[in-house]
């Protein structure tokens, strides 16, 4: 007999959903450094598309982790930032990195690839 | 000017792709206990089929997560276990559950659904 019965947790499964897709991981790092324009987060991300932002912050957004702040200015200002069950991503993203940068081991090819022209110099 | 700039790790983004796989999570949440054989983890998990259990487990002893060990009896016995690597992912699936829990809401029928029938009744 098994003590424990299991079930497929819906709420983690949610999260998981959430953090898995590609782009998110790094979007919320830099949102962790705090409030960011679109611009400013296009030009911080190697390789992240408008397009791709967009759809991403649009998720998030829906999913109460970030929230769009409009200033009305001319020209108006619009930043992104993390709300407070955003803010409390970052032990689980910690955790992941920690976990990745000590056991994930990456081809030559893989670590280069994604390493920034500088630290290939 | 940015301080920093991002690139997308690729160490991050394997961990999540291999967490982010449906009944990953649950099937580590089992193996956390202790070791287990194959039977006695289909038992402990509602609704995970042979055939899927068999398709992340292999993924699992790939990735170096787990291991396989056969105790050369009659009948054979195998079990599964978490490698010192598994071991290691505690904090990631903690993180993700403590935040999962206090921040993900079901809709109704999500959270019956997924319930184990004795708390339904």
């Amino acid at each position: 007999m098994h003590p424990t019965n299991y079930s497929l947790c819906p709420r983690y499964e949610h999260a998981i959903q959430l953090l898995g897709k590609r782009w998110t991981g790094l979007i919320l790092d830099t949102l962790l450094q705090g409030p960011q324009r679109f611009c400013e987060m296009t030009a911080a991300v190697d390789g992240l598309s408008d397009r791709v932002l967009s759809d991403r912050l649009r998720e998030l957004e829906s999913a109460g982790v970030i929230e769009r702040v409009v200033y009305p200015q001319i020209p108006v200002r619009v930043e992104y930032r993390l709300t407070e069950k955003g803010q409390e991503l970052k032990p689980v993203i910690q955790a992941i990195h920690t976990w990745a940068e000590k056991w994930i081991e990456l081809s030559d090819e893989e670590g280069r690839a994604d390493l920034p022209a500088e630290e290939l110099a």
